[in-house]
């Protein structure tokens, strides 16, 4: 049977960018398969208070340092800090839905948070959003209506209802079963849980 | 000559527990030299407006489920949640400021968490500390009136302003001239960084 690790993170999370980027190479050799699961972190960090962060220049500071530290050493691209925040109207994150859904949550993932930290395409931008589904040959207009559909929303609500019952917090989190490893510095830990 | 890495911590974290156990293992084998820098986080978390993960019991929960299974992989001893919150009257840290002007921090610092979090003594309630300064045979009395001194403040606040001109905001940071690194698992990027 196929070992699975289920991926939640969040489109305006910049934490989860080193773990979109390399996921799929650390899992693959394990034979890991990844459950690409995003969720509306936002409205989890609302309930529970925790939105001070974001408008906290230290920590924000740090955070950009670490992330480049850590890109460094792992051989992810990276080139100083990217537009924050992101996706302010979860546009990506319903597409994210929607992809999910389909099969291609993954490609769709990669080439949002390349465009958003590579080329300074804010993430959820509608002409973003546009530019990563033309780029990946989806058809915009079609997807951009299901997106905006009561079906996305309602899956969406399912996705997020299972983050906050596992105890998510934060972006990006890995789930084996009910164990949870939050943070890219976790991933390793969470495949060795996975494999074990 | 001798390289130095400065270690930021408070007592009342429980994230500083790991690091206080094994810092002193970690570091003497690459020849670094650790100073102990206890400083007044509760302070620079106020002014950050940034107390809401002590009352966030999700977080909270986490938080103990990480330490549990760091402590195991890094053999610290760990017999579940410790007490929190701890020092509520930063007892712990003004006797730990005395402690570090005197060069006997390390010892006092180990003792203090051991006791809080292996024989569930508090950090910083006045008997728990006075238990403390018996095991390492120092004359608590002497010890508490200067704690309680002017001189000790003012040692206290060149500490605190220390670490917020490093851009500290958790415990524990480690520090390399001004390269920081915040958290028990970035103690091997530190010890790395003061090595290279």
């Amino acid at each position: 049977m196929a070992r699975t690790l289920d991926f939640f993170f969040f489109y305006g999370s910049i934490h989860a960018y080193l773990s979109v980027m390399r996921i799929a190479a650390v899992a693959a050799p394990r034979g890991i398969e990844i459950r690409w699961r995003p969720f509306n972190l936002r409205a989890i960090l609302i309930e529970q208070n925790n939105t001070a962060f974001a408008r906290n220049p230290v920590r924000l500071a740090y955070n950009w340092r670490d992330i480049a530290r850590r890109a460094a050493r792992l051989g992810v691209a990276f080139t100083g800090p990217a537009p924050y925040p992101a996706d302010p109207d979860l546009l990506a994150l319903r597409v994210g839905t929607v992809a999910a859904h389909e099969g291609w949550c993954d490609a769709y993932t990669r080439a949002t948070f390349a465009a958003w930290f590579l080329d300074r395409r804010v993430a959820g931008l509608p002409e973003n959003v546009e530019h990563v589904l033309a780029e990946l040959k989806r058809p915009a207009a079609d997807i951009l209506a299901r997106a905006a559909a009561p079906e996305t929303a309602d899956r969406l609500a399912v996705e997020t209802d299972a983050a906050r019952a596992l105890g998510i917090f934060g972006s990006p989190t890995f789930a084996v079963g009910s164990e949870i490893f939050w943070g890219d510095d976790r991933l390793d830990d969470a495949i060795a849980f996975a494999s074990s």
